[in-house]
């Protein structure tokens, strides 16, 4: 008898291992199909929206990602924080170039005039950028803000994106993208809030949240 | 009349700049509140899902980012692709300690006894980390999938994590994290994807999709 239920229970995990065979090698099949078609190559636009945490961190992992092939990077950051992020001292130190905002947090600032002048700089140092061939990947970071705080006019930005060398990846990060550039786009993320530590009380850590 | 006119759209530009002035400094004070009230220190877990493209990458770009403060950080890949993914040259250089799990891409495998046991030896050096107050950031890479093919019980994982130095950060990536990690994690952000260029017949390319 209970040799029986040994038998009969060696049976059904070699039909669970059957079963499990089969539905992985369908989706290799599908994922394999997908592999094939994709064949075109072309430099992406990549945005990365929403208002959960890691629109940025993504940015700069896929920077890391690309120095780490020997590519060639740059960054312009159009909202500088009060502190320095550890990201920028690791990928400057690994060849990428930095461009920095020279104002602080943009919501702390309160002079329009004078935040739409250093956007207006910040911006022609990206169109440089988007203008050279040897540049493989653009991250323009919080992009977004300087258009839906009207800093940017978006026509000047969609002219820039869509004139860029044709293999050059480009980044644009940060929340309520503008819809023109979602649909000018290769790629859209949005990052969606679930939960976050600092609405429990938890403070802003360096080498973590900075 | 035309100075007139040149008057009053000068009053209006005024009072534009001056309602913008508001409204940022309420947004600052409601910052400040927050950032005042945040006070905890404490390791995070965060957890980084959805089926959108970008959470791997913004784990690695945490790495960087701790890597760049002169923090110590590692990094467990639970699956592991048929291509070197570029971040890792870079941080490993950097000082970042790398576990590969030794299969291919799960999707590709039939084999669930042989997964099982890549993800179990995986997974033990994941707990020798969880267990190490010197790391301050691990990075545990496509973890969900070991969880949601049962390659890994979920307790096994919680218990680890539950159990981990006080101040260290923890960083989970994957599709369909498990409801009982999600409700055990500080931050959890949710990857949605809005369009992806692989949809629309672009190659994945080396220094930006891997």
């Amino acid at each position: 008898m209970k040799e029986n239920n040994e038998t009969s229970q060696s049976n059904i995990d070699e039909v669970k291992a059957e079963r499990h065979k089969a539905r992985q090698q369908k989706v290799k099949e599908s994922v394999d199909a997908k592999i094939a078609k994709a064949q075109k190559e072309q430099g992406v636009l990549l945005v990365l929206t929403g208002n959960g945490k890691g629109k940025s961190t993504s940015g700069f992992g896929t920077v890391a990602r690309s120095v780490g092939h020997g590519k060639k990077a740059a960054v312009v950051q159009f909202i500088k924080g009060n502190w320095e992020c550890g990201e920028r001292t690791l990928l400057e130190g690994a060849g990428v170039e930095f461009h920095v905002m020279g104002t602080g947090f943009t919501w702390e600032s309160q002079d329009k005039e004078k935040d739409t002048q250093a956007a207006k700089r910040a911006w022609e140092a990206a169109e440089i950028l988007l203008n050279d061939s040897s540049i493989d990947l653009v991250m323009l970071d919080e992009l977004t803000y300087m258009v839906s705080y009207h800093y940017l006019e978006v026509e000047r930005v969609l002219d820039a994106l869509k004139n860029r060398p044709s293999m050059q990846h480009v980044i644009i990060t940060g929340r309520a993208c503008h819809r023109s550039i979602i649909e000018l786009a290769d790629t859209v993320s949005e990052v969606q809030p679930i939960k976050h530590a600092f609405e429990a009380g938890v403070k802003a850590q360096p080498g973590f949240d900075y």
